[in-house]
């Protein structure tokens, strides 16, 4: 069967943290034809197993991978049916996954939870990014770490987080051995949704640098790891290594099985498996160094290419061939943002402010908007920190905890939503100012993801950082971008900076800073500076001390 | 007209914050016969002047004193038909203010703002107590009387407050200084309206004491005034001076005027004015030194009896015949209390707590108290500091601000609202603890006041204070002392002593400290006091910043 360059379409298929969406894309011209969502039946896990009275501690966030799998068999023939699509025309599929999710898996890829013996066992499903309850693993590692000045250590701005694959795999094996044990592979949900594409499993470059500490060809040693624990020594030979995919390749062509689920043709290009926010760079068209591509939704993602390789103080990470192969990919990231505004709204607005929205015919998040986009710079008289999901960067350390300071009783709600929006603003000119101190350069700032549709939030970003706003084109950047990726590894494009050429896009400049806003915020951002040093690097200690009395007092587990 | 000395009654008439209340009581034994209440019909002027366009800034609270007037006009017949008493049985009326709440007026004591040609003049009105924008004129005050030494100084715990006499009015000479000139007196509302009833301006000892500077017969002297402005040089003698009534005398009898407004006998005593806090003690029966009675509702006032002179830091002050003649009577207090909770259950509880209250036939305090009962301590690993409404103890600072700690995206209203409860009863333990270490001891915790009824703040009061606590009987405590007065006025009782124990009551040890939640209390105290002293004494100045960056932004005077 035969597909002209006109019909050829890529389908491109984003693993949200709630849901997953596919879309159909033109290859030729990026067009988007057709989507579909599916909400994962399950959620996120975190307050009990399903169908058991197992009660999860509070920072523990699970999911089920069976519910992955009902996305590729709902949302793909639903994309392909909204885009009034052949299957037939379509040549590639791509995918791209939260990160740093993780599934304990046999060695066939059968997912832990779904043997009988381990249902009721927490370690045996799938450990979401947002999982936050191995941070005593993680600080083992860093302060081991620092201790022995591994070389890696640098690349991840001085600190591996405790979403990622090492400390997360460590909490199992010391909170549950037998589960541990029973771990054939250890497995980025980007990669075992690819698995089950293809049969095939194949790591993805970009998770493995970034999530997998692998730098150089290498991960850290087996002494690293048995000095940490000795039942830890053999990890990487035994449940972490496996054939690394660069981003762009072909993993393997469809199996008859995944054919059946999704409707497509048996034998069509997998692209190797992608991180949601790495994929949207080339959807941007934002692939050129220089280009820091902020994604922001419940959290936001700094994804940026650059030339050189340098260590950025508390970053997330820099990987060679991270984002595009041949270029330094750097990351950093805000653990709360979208979340965060979405908490006060459902936890902290009286019901005379849901009334006032819908007798507007607004939501809420509109209502509040309009009433703190009346307000001048400073006039709520607040300050915040944006971390009551914990910092991810630049102090990478999830036992912090969100602030509010200036409360008084006239503090409305519409002001302390002004202040955890501007709070996300000062973390990201806190992120961006990190890169340039190191030498990276950063010289446009792009917005995708779901914030960009609030105009006073944009038009904030713009006036704290004191620079222009671009926004993708898309707005369903990642699942475009891992249509790229999959017209890239079908070889409809020769590599991934063509198709982002042909099939991404960005609007420049749209949010302009103003030079009088831009000076208050100034003032204020000195201020948070300051609360974020004194709080965030041990002149005050209290958010740790808070969160320890808190699990003494419920009795759970760090 | 001869009444028996077992149905002598005396009428006490408690002025509040948004409302008035009479109570008829009988001499002998104390019991409360009826009452009558009156909302003020302007309640807290602080968004725009009655009737004019003129809008206010955000720390202005003003009232008319007119609304003081109706009171006596509705409530006290009101609670004669409530008592089913004969109004000829009332031998003497005794009352009780706010404190600081300043009336500017004539000569013949017409307040300013009921002249046509001031009642579009903010300063023409009286200044409730928690008018809060004389701050500036604060700190000029206690610069000053710092660099010169002044002996009153160290009697106000090293600080005058905005709230008081001498702040108030050098506002009004540096903001209008047109009504300035236009006072002949510059009056306690707590005499005014004694003025009202007698037709005769008698200053109590007790407002003279706390919030005039009144010390050892002298007020600050005409050469520190000129140092301040030399326009408020002649302050003194030309606006504040007044005959000194102690409390429990008798200032004058009740005018015929006032006689047709009430329904009572012309003739009849009237007690020397009052301040609501303090002339609770002897309604509750705890005259006697090291009893701390801490009436709490929307603020909190802690006042205490003792034998010796101490200078307590950051105490209000200390005042010889401040409770009661012949003792030395303390105060400390906290600006914001059930102010607090009620601003967080009006701007910041969702509608889903609000049907689940309705739902069950609670109020929304009440079920937000259910709901954090059930936590162990330190469970919601939140951390408040309680200055939304400023620092009246011991920092004395109302420019300070409220702090919240320890959120996450799981932090859920009854954490808050306990978090909150919890921070004020840090900030009593602090009061407290200022108390001892001068050298005043503090041997019995007596709580009067609305919060009484939240069983949960008791407890956790008990908790963090590690002291038993007594109730007063009464709930109607001001108004009740009001009348002890006025029966001593009269002559009916010796002295307050003894009519306090004719008359007034509590209840001892009505709650006892937990020993294991005391001690978890006593870690997370350790953190407040911490904070306390961090943002409060200078270790970090944001909170000061940011109201200044507030004010600029508002485009409203300081």
């Amino acid at each position: 069967m035969r597909v002209g360059p006109d019909e050829a379409l890529a389908i491109g298929v984003d693993f949200g943290t709630l849901s997953g969406r596919a879309v159909v894309v033109r290859i030729s011209d990026g067009a988007e034809l057709g989507t579909g969502v599916h909400a994962y039946r399950h959620g996120v896990v975190d307050r009990r197993l399903p169908g058991s009275e197992v009660r999860l501690g509070p920072d523990v966030a699970l999911q089920v991978p069976a519910d992955y799998v009902e996305v590729l068999r709902t949302a793909v023939p639903e994309a392909l049916r909204a885009a009034g699509a052949d299957p037939g025309d379509v040549v590639a599929v791509g995918t791209d996954f939260t990160a740093c999710t993780m599934v304990p898996v046999t060695d066939d890829g059968t997912p832990l939870c779904e043997l009988s013996r381990f249902t009721d066992r927490p370690h045996a499903y799938a450990k979401l990014w947002r999982h936050h309850a191995a941070q005593a693993q993680a600080d083992r590692i860093n302060d081991l770490a620092r201790q022995r000045r591994e070389p890696w250590l640098g690349r991840y701005g001085g600190l591996i987080s405790s979403e990622w694959e090492f400390a997360k795999a460590l909490e199992i094996l010391e909170e549950d051995p037998e589960v541990y044990a029973a771990i054939g592979h250890w497995v980025e949900a980007a990669d075992w949704i690819v698995w089950q594409l293809t049969g095939r499993y194949v790591r993805n470059a970009c998770s493995a640098g970034y999530k997998g500490i692998l730098q150089d060809g290498r991960y850290p040693s087996r002494d690293f790891l048995a000095t940490l624990d000795p039942r830890f020594a053999g990890f990487v030979e035994d449940k972490l290594a496996a054939d690394i995919g660069q981003l762009g390749a072909r993993a393997g062509g469809l199996t008859e099985e995944a054919a059946a689920w999704t409707g497509l043709r048996p034998g069509i290009a997998v692209a190797v498996g992608n991180v949601d926010a790495h994929v949207t760079v080339p959807a941007a068209d934002a692939v050129e160094p220089g280009r820091l591509v902020a994604i922001m939704g419940t959290s936001t993602c700094h994804v940026l290419n650059g030339t050189v390789l340098r260590e950025v103080p508390g970053m997330c990470g820099v990987v060679e061939g991270g984002i595009t192969p041949g270029l330094f990919g750097y990351e950093a990231g805000q653990s709360g943002v979208g979340d965060v505004f979405g908490w006060w709204v459902d936890t902290a607005v009286p019901a005379s402010y849901q009334e006032a929205a819908a007798g507007r015919g607004l939501d809420v998040h509109a209502h509040l908007t309009e009433l703190a986009a009346a307000q001048p710079v400073g006039g709520h008289g607040l300050l915040a920190l944006d971390w009551e999901s914990g910092n991810r960067s630049v102090l990478v350390d999830h036992e912090l905890s969100g602030l509010l300071v200036g409360l008084t009783l006239s503090t409305r709600p519409e002001d302390v939503y002004r202040a955890l929006i501007e709070a996300t603003a000062y973390g990201t000119r806190t992120i961006v100012e990190a890169f340039r101190g190191a030498g990276v350069p950063v010289e446009e700032f792009v917005v995708a993801g779901g914030l960009v549709k609030n105009d006073l939030l944009m038009q904030i970003y713009a006036d704290v950082l004191g620079m222009p706003l671009s926004v993708i084109t898309s707005q369903q950047g990642p699942a475009l971008g891992s249509a790229i990726h999959a017209a890239v590894a079908a070889g409809w494009h020769a590599d991934i900076v063509v198709a982002a050429k042909a099939m991404g896009g960005r609007r420049r400049d749209l949010y302009r800073p103003d030079p009088a806003r831009q000076a208050a915020y100034d003032t204020l951002y000195a201020e948070y500076r300051w609360l974020h040093d004194h709080f965030g690097r041990g002149g005050s200690d209290v958010m740790h001390r808070l969160k320890d009395v808190q699990r003494r007092a419920l009795g759970v587990a760090s």
